[in-house]
């Protein structure tokens, strides 16, 4: 798995290549390497700028790595090579902490979603290996359904496992008090009703979505509302006063309406500054007749995993 | 219309029939008498058993009429058939009262159901008549649209009339504090939405839909939820303290499970004891992931108009 073997203060949070710049050129590639897309971390492209150092560097800094540059004790030149992790590498990295938490014999809520793929990968690895036993997994959506069910987890309903464990998703945006905001993927009304069933609900993001009041990413925040007389909605969502200056747009899918799997309709706010009072918003948005639900999940994360160029960092409520 | 010629304490409430049973056996028809399904009200049915006063006296007593027998002025026995008005003509004269609110110009929204059905056909006799114009109605389902349609009504959706101006709609329940259960009929959804958007909304039922608390008539209180997992929901709405000892019920259609115009299941709940606090259940179920509304139409009427036994009832808030 992703540890890093070179000594480096981004020991967490990076996959590190060790490269010898010695007169032989000899390129050793270690541990995760292989996950580095910049030809730089590849062995054949590193000899191809071998031979002078200040080549090497100058190509590895050019193509984005940090490096340091130090003589060994065998008095080689040696360069340790430092890639910034891609956004993906760092979801995995806060999956795999999450799936940490995931005991033998419990019923797990598996979130929708690129991060949340992650965690459902890793359980899938976990249960391969005998190092996890007697899980059962209720997926968010049909996609999620599709990932378990090929790795082998077996899979139950809310409605024969109606208490959850715990529940793993990702998120798409995070507020200092732990509140999110989730649904840019769809799936935010089954999402909500596996998580809010679950006993602990461990969310896994990479730093790109802490926010400083929800709405603050400035992208979508959804509402999923039913078909029926959809403008008269949209209309009086943007109209509250709850959610005061918000733009709001009905999701389209291509040149169509995007369908949810309840066969409603998403309608996106989008917010110039954060909601003032998220609870509020909440309570406001849910008293519209014809809304749904909403992608506000307010009070219900126990658990936060950032991964960041900084390393894990875990926040319980 | 439904008003009464013969002088009786139901005058309000009651078609009338007058029949001579003098010995040339002529049975004058009044107005409203034609409605009456018995034959007894009926001018060739009450010459069969005309002759003999006591014979028709009794059958118009085993036909369920009250009657009153007295000798006129002009020394005829003379009897006044009252018949209680069945439930149907209950419904039309709340009803066409409720239409006297409707003035030329609004923007209507027209309910849905064998009640608000009355209130459509009188709109379009009015509008024929020319007695109303420039009427727009919003009509709650597409079973209300096409009778709309067929009165020539000139039909709108919410979308184009956020603002309407009166709604006319039946209800199942109402309680002292004019508060409703509605949807029996399937369409709570959309009826709320249009009487939601109504600066007035006029309800009209008879006397049998009288309860002194919401839930109290044992009949349904309907829920709806969204397909996905609804055994879950409907086990927690069974168990939400705010509805305690209801018993929930999946709404079915034959061998399948209602569906509403909205993709929706229909989760009926039954209860024992009227419900406590009506505004704390609304919440409580609202508050339930994956519930689309329900049937508690709280605080929305402004006009409720009741047609009874002893003539029509108006209350206002």
């Amino acid at each position: 798995m992703a540890s890093a073997t070179a000594a480096s203060v981004h020991l967490k949070a990076t996959f590190c290549s060790k490269v010898q710049t010695s007169s032989s050129n000899v390129v050793r590639r270690q541990a995760g390497v292989t996950r580095l897309h910049s030809p730089i971390a590849d062995g054949r492209a590193a000899s191809r700028v071998g031979g002078s150092e200040s080549n090497f560097v100058g190509t590895a800094l050019k193509a984005g790595y940090r490096l340091s540059v130090a003589t060994t004790k065998a008095g080689r030149r040696e360069a340790t090579v430092m890639a910034a992790l891609t956004q993906d590498q760092l979801k995995e990295q806060a999956a795999f902490k999450a799936v940490e938490y995931v005991k033998s014999g419990m019923v797990l809520g598996l979130g929708t979603g690129s991060t949340a793929a992650f965690a459902v990968a890793r359980i899938g690895e976990l249960l391969k290996k005998g190092e996890l036993k007697d899980i059962v997994g209720v997926p968010t959506s049909k996609r999620t359904a599709e990932q378990a069910a090929s790795l082998n987890i077996p899979l139950s309903v809310l409605d024969d496992h109606p208490v959850i464990d715990l529940a793993i998703d990702g998120s798409d945006e995070v507020d200092p008090d732990l509140n999110l905001v989730k649904g840019r993927g769809g799936a935010l009304l089954r999402e909500k009703m596996v998580e809010k069933a679950s006993k602990k609900f461990v969310v896994i993001v990479d730093e790109t979505k802490l926010v400083d009041g929800l709405g603050g990413s400035k992208l979508a925040m959804p509402v999923e509302i039913v078909q029926f007389c959809w403008k008269y909605n949209l209309q009086r969502l943007e109209n509250l006063p709850e959610v005061k200056g918000c733009t709001a747009k009905l999701r389209m899918e291509g040149d169509k309406p995007y369908v949810t799997d309840n066969s409603n309709y998403i309608v996106d706010l989008y917010f110039e500054e954060p909601i003032k009072d998220a609870h509020a918003a909440s309570e406001a948005i849910l008293a519209l007749e014809g809304v749904v639900d909403h992608g506000l999940f307010l009070d219900m994360a126990t658990v936060v995993i950032i991964a960041g160029s900084n390393g894990i960092e875990v926040r319980e409520k």
